[in-house]
């Protein structure tokens, strides 16, 4: 592709060392401001020089070259998804594509360079994100693969502002992006209210314009169990808030794992166990421990029974039946908070630990539990991840396994140092619990944490492979989960993809107004972060 | 009507002097728990004798001897309002009207008892809103007028309850109800950010079901004046955000009041004064004092500017078009946190301190300029509303003047009784400001505190004639508000109804888990309190 090759030296050129710089933009900060990329770019130059789009000329096309075509249908989904984002919905098209003026647009160019597009892949942790773009009289965005191309896409999109006219320009433009870390979260939970298919999507859809590339789905916890299965049908049936109407059926599930998928997005479930698994036991008979008041059971349940072979298998055909629904290489199996009380007031329990020579430490029973389920898991050829307690507690894990960081306590930064120096690859969360709110604007704080901000090697920061927003559900449904979610979580997709040294607050705050105003644009209810509008408010309610 | 006449000495009989009793719901918990009114009645019987209502069948009907009949469109929209609560939209109706079981309740029958029962008529603050509802084989609402009918049709609504089979029951039941304060508030403010129209009816909706009676709409401030005047009309051609988009016509205002009067709600605009003008200066030269920069202007504008004639004829005619566009008796005039260091730098606004004989106090200059814009609007028959150091400055306030207290310092306690110590009447805010959000339930607190709560004479205690919840716009717009101001304002509602015996936050609890759902299901994306679900959640976005 002969622009870009004309184009690559003067890229390079203008790459500083902070990973990005506004050359020509001097005078121009009214447009800068209605650009405002999010997340920003590794390298990014801009010029003055604008091209106009015209809704009836300009179209997202194939390059000749390009390893997929028409096809590839994830890439014509999101060519039209992001013509829409540009233009609305327009009635006229018209064919001849034949430039009308010089200053007009009217074609992006995608070009995916690598033998297999992967159009009907799933996105991975391995997946390279990376993409180049250039805008001049003609447009060219280069990925290896679709998941590079939609990033680009997003960014293209992002780069389409109107004019007074209301008319669309773009600038003279040399993008050339790609992730600072691979794993880039939101947590969604889904048990303690249950989230309606269509607040789940419009999330999703809020994460791709946010280049956010793993769904999180806490899916079932202690309050209930809307997962509903095939091999199991009564834990839901029995375990859900309702069997019916407050359940994810197998045809739900594959929609939000298709829907990520069209944009890049893996979807992890998290199955936490032994500790908040109370919902799972109303469907499944002997699966949880009996407490005991005394000497009799107490009628209440605690943690999963880890003493009872059928524990195991029942977990063994549980998973296989996740491994199967779930794409994705990696299942995330909690391990979290698991409360003691339960198992030392059970008599069974305690001859168990007796009989293993555990004498009073309970943290080996948990390990014995999280050994055996780590062993059936690792069967199914899945990865895992798991919260921190189970790599504090001393289980042997998978060189491969995710060490999810999220206590307080200790500090993130010694946790993270401790599981890195390990050799273990660790995901951090701590400072993007974003159920906690408090009065005034929050986002800075969250914006500051960076997730390599500990005493390390240069080995074990770069085991740090990324980080998750957590939205935890006790105050949260349908009613006010997006709003309280964004844009506070675009500070996490910012720290989580832009250069490190994109840490200026101030400077974000202007590109943060109106990427949060761009996503109510697209009918996302982000909220707002202080006193001012935006061109077009929220049209929902 | 023989019914109520009947029922009349039982009502009396189990009132007892708490206000309330649930006398044969021992064993009936979940039918209670599914009715859960509120805010609670001040008096309320109800049996476990239940009756079915029938879409097919069920209708709301004019008593013979009410004062109002289908020329009433006030309540004919409130019949049918209430019917699609009930049934939602039903497509078959049946002309016949006789019982097909007796186990049917068919009608509601509703008479209005005063000679002029205002259907075409505003409430106001002397407005009667008791009402008497009785529930056997056959249902009767008796109030003296439409606005005590309205809050009964909702008391109605809310005791209809699905059965296991989705069929609507309502329990054999006996209610005399009235609220405790006449002013019964929610703050709206549409500067710091627009509210689109959607948003303002939809909030009017859920105060509606609610019994609040006031929508004190802080139309103006600061950032943006989207108020758009006849008399003046570039205070929002060149003061709101945008000329077109973000402004309130004379239609749209005409269209809010006739919503809020349809739902027996008061519009109550405020228009702040002489603080919080920023916006006003854009479309009104000379209003707002210039301030300097030692002997030059600086270039910026402080309050408005109290030493010229010019301001006080422009606010003459201002307020003249204020008093016919709102009909309320009552117009809130602000004088709320006045900034002083624009005045003292103004030479001009120094030399007037000096030939008053001021000295440097200018407070007094505040209380000139508020003693004068009193008099204006006093000119024009309307009462006024100020937030209370208007009170506290020593400003003369006509004896009908409603106090508005909202400071945290001195303890709003203190300044209640100050204030209804010196004559006037006084609304509560302080613990209310419901824009202040924290991780957690907080309504607990929002629902403890009782504006009558500070040391007074009985006479003191009478002056207090109710409340208002303020939900400022800092960091909430159509994104975010109505699952912020809901239900969290609900408590508030239920203080300023019910007796102020009703103080269990533990009982209020179960009650207003339910009526959330209530709220959700007519549609109101009413925030969750915590963990749990809604038989129908929230269907937007």
């Amino acid at each position: 592709m002969y622009f870009l090759l004309k184009f690559a030296p003067l890229l390079l050129a203008v790459s500083v060392s902070h990973g990005w710089l506004f050359g020509d933009f001097v005078g121009k900060q009214k447009e800068l401001d209605e650009i405002s990329l999010w997340p920003l770019p590794q390298k990014f130059q801009s010029s003055a020089v604008a091209f106009k789009l015209s809704p009836a000329r300009f179209q997202i096309v194939h390059a000749k070259e390009s390893s997929a075509g028409p096809g590839c249908s994830l890439l014509e989904n999101a060519f039209r998804r992001y013509f829409e984002y540009m233009f609305g919905e327009v009635k006229k098209h018209e064919k001849n594509r034949k430039k009308a003026f010089d200053s007009d647009l009217v074609e992006l160019t995608v070009w995916i360079t690598a033998a297999d597009p992967e159009c009907d892949g799933y996105p991975s942790l391995q997946t390279d994100e990376s993409y180049e773009l250039s805008v001049d009289a003609s447009a060219v965005l280069k990925a290896a693969n679709v998941w590079g191309a939609l990033r680009g896409l997003e960014t293209f999109s992002q780069l389409v502002y109107e004019d007074d006219y209301g008319v669309n320009n773009i600038n003279k433009t040399v993008i050339s992006d790609f992730p600072r870390f691979a794993h880039r979260g939101i947590l969604l939970d889904s048990s303690r209210h249950f989230l309606p298919l269509k607040v789940i999507l419009a999330n999703l859809e809020a994460m791709a314009i946010n280049k956010f590339n793993v769904f999180h789905w806490h899916i079932v916890d202690d309050p209930s169990f809307p997962y509903m299965s095939r091999t199991f049908p009564e834990l839901s049936q029995k375990g859900a808030y309702h069997p019916f109407t407050h359940v994810y059926t197998p045809s739900d599930v594959k929609m939000v794992i298709e829907f990520a998928r069209m944009r890049g997005i893996r979807v992890i479930p998290e199955f936490d166990t032994p500790g908040h698994t109370e919902s799972w036991g109303n469907g499944m008979k002997d699966l949880l421990t009996p407490c005991y008041s005394g000497s009799t059971p107490s009628g209440t349940f605690g943690p999963v029974n880890p003493i009872l072979n059928s524990t195991y298998e029942f977990m063994t055909q549980f998973f296989k039946e996740i491994s199967t629904v779930f794409p994705d290489a990696y299942i995330h199996l909690g391990g979290d908070e698991v409360d003691f009380s339960c198992w030392k007031s059970n008599p069974d329990v305690r001859k168990f630990m007796e009989q293993q020579g555990f004498g009073t430490d309970y943290s080996k029973l948990e390990s014995f539990y999280i050994q055996r389920l780590l062993d059936i898991v690792a069967a199914t050829k899945k990865g895992y991840m798991v919260w921190q307690e189970v790599f504090d507690n001393g289980v042997k894990l998978k060189a491969d396994t995710l060490i999810h960081v999220w206590k307080e306590r200790p500090q993130y930064q010694d946790e993270m140092a401790q599981v890195t120096a390990a050799g273990f690859s660790a995901l951090l969360s701590t400072p993007w619990y974003l159920n906690r709110i408090s009065y005034g604007q929050d986002w800075g704080n969250i914006y500051k944490a960076d997730p390599q901000n500990f005493t390390g090697t240069d080995a074990q920061k770069k085991l740090v492979i990324g980080g998750e927003a957590c939205l935890w559900g006790e105050y949260v449904d349908a009613t006010n989960l997006t709003p309280r979610l964004w844009p506070r979580a675009s500070a996490v997709a910012e720290r989580l993809w832009s250069d490190k040294s994109v840490t200026d607050v101030g400077k974000a705050y202007n590109r943060l107004v109106q990427h949060r105003c761009r996503m109510v644009k697209r009918g996302i209810p982000a909220e707002p972060l202080f006193v001012g509008h935006c061109r077009h408010e929220y049209k929902g309610l």
